[in-house]
C-alpha cells in the first residue's frame, strides 16, 4: 500500500478518521473552527501522547488559514488576509514586548514549489542592524533578522546546522520557520497556511527528514509556517485508487517513478509569489506595532 | 469520462490501441524503432487522412528519440545523444546547403515546464548577424537567427502572429520550433524527444489551441521539437482510475480543480536545464558542418 | 582631443555654448522652462537645419524632467512624477481617440545600466489580447502591445529591423521606444528622463550608430523616452582635463581602455528599477484615461 | 585633495612611490615578479611595521597574478589560468593532508561588479555533506563548506558576524573568502587576481569599514582571494588632475555626487561570470588533488 504523507495536522486528523473502525472519538485532540476577516480558521489543538500519536504529530498548537480568496485575488484579500494571518501568527507566538526575532526561510529559492521560504525572507522587514547601528531612531524597533538556509548540495551544511550556529549566537528570543509543505488534497495546494508552535522537520512532507529546528534544538520558542505547495504523485494514487474502490492496487505507472513526481498548479510561480507575500506582511504585522500595508510597501521597496 | 490529452504520436497510437475493440491494424500508420548510439528511436508515419484521424494529429513523419541516458548522467551520454539528436535533425529537415534557418522558442521562460523553448533558444549558436556583417570570415557559415516568442500576457502578441511577422521580414528557408509538450503517461516526461515535421500548435498540449505554426501558416517548412515535461492531472487520474476498473470514476479531488494542477518531476529544474542544452547542441550540429561539442562550448560561453 | 557624446538635448546646448567664441545667440533652437507638480521641466525645440546642425541632432521637440526627488524618495514622489511624466508623454504624443500604441524596450536586461527599456516593459499594461479576445469588457481600451527586442548577439535581428516587421504586422498607430543613453555629466546620471518626438537611433549615445527607429523607417509617429544611465569615461576624462586647463591631456590611464570603461552610480540596480517603474506608470496614464497609480498596481500584480 | 583608495598591495607600493621625495629604498617589503604558465605573478611581502605602515596593509604575503589573457579569451587560457591559480592558492594556503576548508562569498550577488563572491561560491565544489553521509565512498575527500554570507540590508547580520558564528560550529583548518575590491587604475579592473594570507576587512576598498574576518577573529589561517572590479571615480579624478598638474583641482562634478559613482568596464557582466569561474576552478584545483578540469565541469554539472 502507498504511504500517505501529509504535512498538515487538520488532513493528519482526516486520515485518522477515514482509516478502519474509527467510530470513537480521536483522544487527546481538540479542534475548532473560527472565522477572521472573513477567512476559515481551524486550530487543532493535540493535547498528549496519544494525541500525538494517533496524528503522528508532535504535542502543541497547529492553526490553519484558507486562503482561497487571496489566490482568487478578490478585492482587497491580500490587505485583509495579511491583518488575519498578522493576527494568527502574534496570538502562536506569545510574543514578549522586547522580544528580537530570527525569520528563517527555509527551501530551495530554485525550484519555485519549495521556495516559499526564501521567497518570504524577501518580503520581511530586517531591523536589526537599523536598531543597533541607529539606536536613536530606530529603538523602539523589534530587532529582526532574517537568515535563508539554503540547500545542502549548495553549502555542505545541514539547515538544523546552520540555524542552530547563528542562532547561537544572536540569541534571538525567538525564531520563525517559514517552509513549503506537502499536502495530501489537491484541493489545498496554494489554498491553506499553516502555523504551529512545535517547530519543524525540514524535508520530512517529502521524504527526506534530517534534524528538527525547534525549541528543543535551539533553546527558544520556534514557530513553524508552511503552506502546502505540492501533492507527492503516490499519495494522489492512494486516495484515487481507494476511491475506485481497489485497495490493492500498484499502478504500474507511479511505481516506475516511485517518489520522484509531484503534483502541482500550473499557475505555482504566481502561487507562491502571492502566498510569500502575504506570509511576509503577516510576519511584519505580528511583529510590529501600529504598522500598515503601505508603510511595509514603503520599507521593502 | 477524461479526456486523454497527449502530444506525442507514440502515445496517440498507444491510446488507439487501447480503445476498445481495436484489434484490427491501423491503417494508414507506419512505425518503425531502430536504435542511434544506443538510444532508441521510435519513428511514426502518418500517411493519409484515414491514420490522420485515427490518431488525431496532421500527416506527416514524427520521430521520438528516448533520452533516459541522459536524465541518469550517464558517462558521456550528452555528447552521443546530442550527435544522435543532431544526426535526427538534419534527417527531418532534409536541409539545402545555403538554408538559412529561424529557430524559435516558444513557451515562458518564468514557468520551469515551460521553459524548454526559451531555454533552447539560449544554447543555439546564432549565426546571422555575423555572416552579413563579416562576410569574408563567416561567408560559408549557415545563417542563424533565433526568437523568443514570449507570452500573449506580457506583448500583447499571439506567437503565431509574431513569427510570421519576423519570418515575412527575415525570409528564413525552414523554421525550427522548440516547445514544451504534455505527455500521458509519466514515464515519459522529460525522457522523451519529438521531432515532427508538421509544425506545432502552441498550447494544443494543455487545451490552449492558437493559430499553427506551419508550413501552410509559414509558407516555409516547419520542424517541431518537443518534451513532455508534464502529465495533466486529470489525464492521469483517468489511466488510474481505468487501471483500477473503475471506468466510470470522478474523482472528487480532480474535479474541484480541473485541469488546473500538472504533474511533473521533482527535478524539473535541472531536466529542463540538461534537455534545452542537449537540443540546443542537436540543433547546432544538424545546422553547422564539422561541427564538435568544444567548439559549441567556446561560442556560446 | 577627446569626443564629448551625449544622447541629451540639453547637453548639446550647453557643448555648443562652451565651444570657444560662441557669445552669439543660438539660431534654430528655442528653449523653455517650466515646472510641474514641483518638477522641473526644460524643452528644447530644434526649429530647423541650422538648429539641428548645431546640436547635432534632429528637428523636433526634446523634454527634459529632472527626477531628483524621485531618486531620494521624497514623500509622494512617485505618484506626483508619474503623474507629471504621464502629462509630458499625452502632451509630446499627441495621442488620437482610438489610436493602438506599441511600446517597444530596447537594451539589454542582462546588464543592468542598459535594462531601462527591457524593465520599463515589465511596467507597462498590456491591452491589445484583451480588447481582441473580449471586445464587449474591453472594447474602451487603447490596444498596447509590447516589445522587447533583445540584442543582436542572441537573436541576430537588428533591433531597428524587428521592430519594422512586427509593426509592418500590428500597424500601431504610434510607437514609443524606450533605450538607455549616455549623458556627458555625472550629475544628470539617473536623475533625468528625456522625451523626444524625433524616434532614436539606438546605442548611438556609447558610439554604436544602428538603423534609426524614426516616422521615416516606421510610418508612424515615434516618441523615445530615454535616461542617461552612464557616462563614458573618456568624456569624463575630457570634462575634468579641461576644468584642470589641459586641453590636449591624454590620460594613459583611459588610452589603454579605449571607450570600453563607463561611470555609472553604485545604486545602479535600484535607479534602473525605480526609474523603469516610473516610465512604465507614466506610460500607463498617458496611454489610459482616468487610470490611477493603485488601478496600475493591481492590473500589472 | 582626493583620497586615493586601493586594495592591492601592489598600487600600495605605486602610491608609496608616487609621494613625494620617495626616493629612498621602501623598508620593510620585499617584492619579486615571476611568470607561471605565462601569467605574470608578482608577489609583494610586507615584513614589518615599517612596511605595513608606508603601504597601510598588515603584514603578510600579497600574490597578483595578472589575467588579461583570459578577458582576453585566448585559446587555452581558462585551462592555463585555473591551473596557475590553482597552485599560487596551495602555495599561500599552506594546507595540510586532513584540512577542512570553510570558503566564504563575500558581496551582493545582485550587483554585478559586487557579485565575484557569490558567483565563486557557485564554482565551488561542496563535499563536507557527501564526506559525511558516504564516509566509504567519499573518505579520502577533503571537506569543503560553502558559505554566502549575503547583504546586511537583507539579513540584518555583520558578514564577520555570520561567519564567525557558522565557522565556530563547523570548525574548519581553514578559510578563504572571495570579495570584489576596489583598483586605483583602470587598466587593472578585472585583469587582476590577488592572494593574500591576511584575511579581509569587507567593503574596505569602497570606503565602508566592517569588522575584519581574519586569524584574529575567527582562529584559524584566513586566505583572502580578491579582484578589482571598479575604480572609485573621485580616485580615477585625482589620478587625472595630477597627471594634467592640477593639484589642487577639485572638480566641480564629482564632488556634486562624493563617492556614489563608480567606473566599470562596459563588460563587466561577462567579466565577473568568467572571473568567478576561474577562481572557483582555481580553488577547486588547490584543494583536491589529482583533479582534472573536466571532473570539475560534471560535478558543477
Amino acid at each position: 500500500m502507498w504511504t500517505k504523507r501529509t504535512d498538515l495536522a487538520v488532513e493528519a486528523k482526516e486520515i485518522w478518521k477515514e482509516s478502519a473502525e474509527k467510530t470513537t472519538e480521536l483522544k487527546g485532540v481538540k479542534s475548532r473552527d473560527t472565522e477572521d476577516n472573513g477567512f476559515k480558521i481551524t486550530t487543532v489543538e493535540i493535547l498528549d501522547d496519544e494525541g500525538a500519536q494517533a496524528l503522528n504529530k508532535p504535542v502543541g498548537t497547529y492553526i490553519t488559514m484558507e486562503i482561497d480568496k487571496l489566490v482568487r485575488r478578490e478585492d482587497n484579500a491580500f490587505t485583509l488576509g495579511a491583518e488575519t494571518l498578522g493576527r494568527q501568527i502574534a496570538e502562536i507566538m506569545k510574543l514578549g514586548d522586547g522580544d528580537s526575532v530570527l525569520v528563517v526561510g527555509l527551501g530551495n529559492d530554485a525550484i519555485t514549489p519549495d521556495a516559499i521560504g526564501p521567497q518570504t525572507a524577501k518580503n520581511t522587514m530586517v531591523t536589526r542592524h537599523l536598531v543597533e547601528k541607529m539606536p536613536e531612531e530606530f529603538g523602539s524597533v523589534r530587532r529582526v533578522s532574517v537568515l535563508v538556509s539554503g540547500v545542502l548540495g549548495t553549502t555542505g551544511i545541514e539547515s538544523a546546522e546552520f540555524i542552530k550556529a547563528v542562532a547561537e549566537r544572536l540569541k534571538p528570543n525567538q525564531v520563525i520557520v517559514v517552509d513549503a509543505l506537502a499536502s495530501r488534497k489537491l484541493a489545498r495546494v496554494c489554498r491553506t497556511v499553516q502555523l504551529a508552535d512545535t517547530g519543524i522537520v525540514p524535508g520530512s512532507g517529502v521524504g527526506n527528514s534530517r534534524a528538527a529546528i525547534s525549541k528543543e534544538t535551539l533553546g527558544v520558542p520556534v514557530t513553524a509556517i508552511g503552506v502546502p505547495t505540492v501533492v507527492d504523485a503516490g499519495t494522489l494514487a492512494a486516495d484515487l485508487a481507494e476511491q475506485a474502490g481497489a485497495k490493492d492496487l500498484n499502478p504500474e505507472d507511479l511505481s516506475q517513478f516511485g517518489g520522484s513526481m509531484i503534483v502541482t498548479p500550473k499557475e505555482i510561480d504566481n502561487n507562491v509569489s502571492d502566498i510569500s507575500k502575504l506570509i511576509g506582511y503577516g510576519i511584519n504585522l505580528a511583529l510590529h506595532k501600529d504598522l500598515e500595508i503601505e508603510d511595509i510597501n514603503m520599507f521593502l521597496s
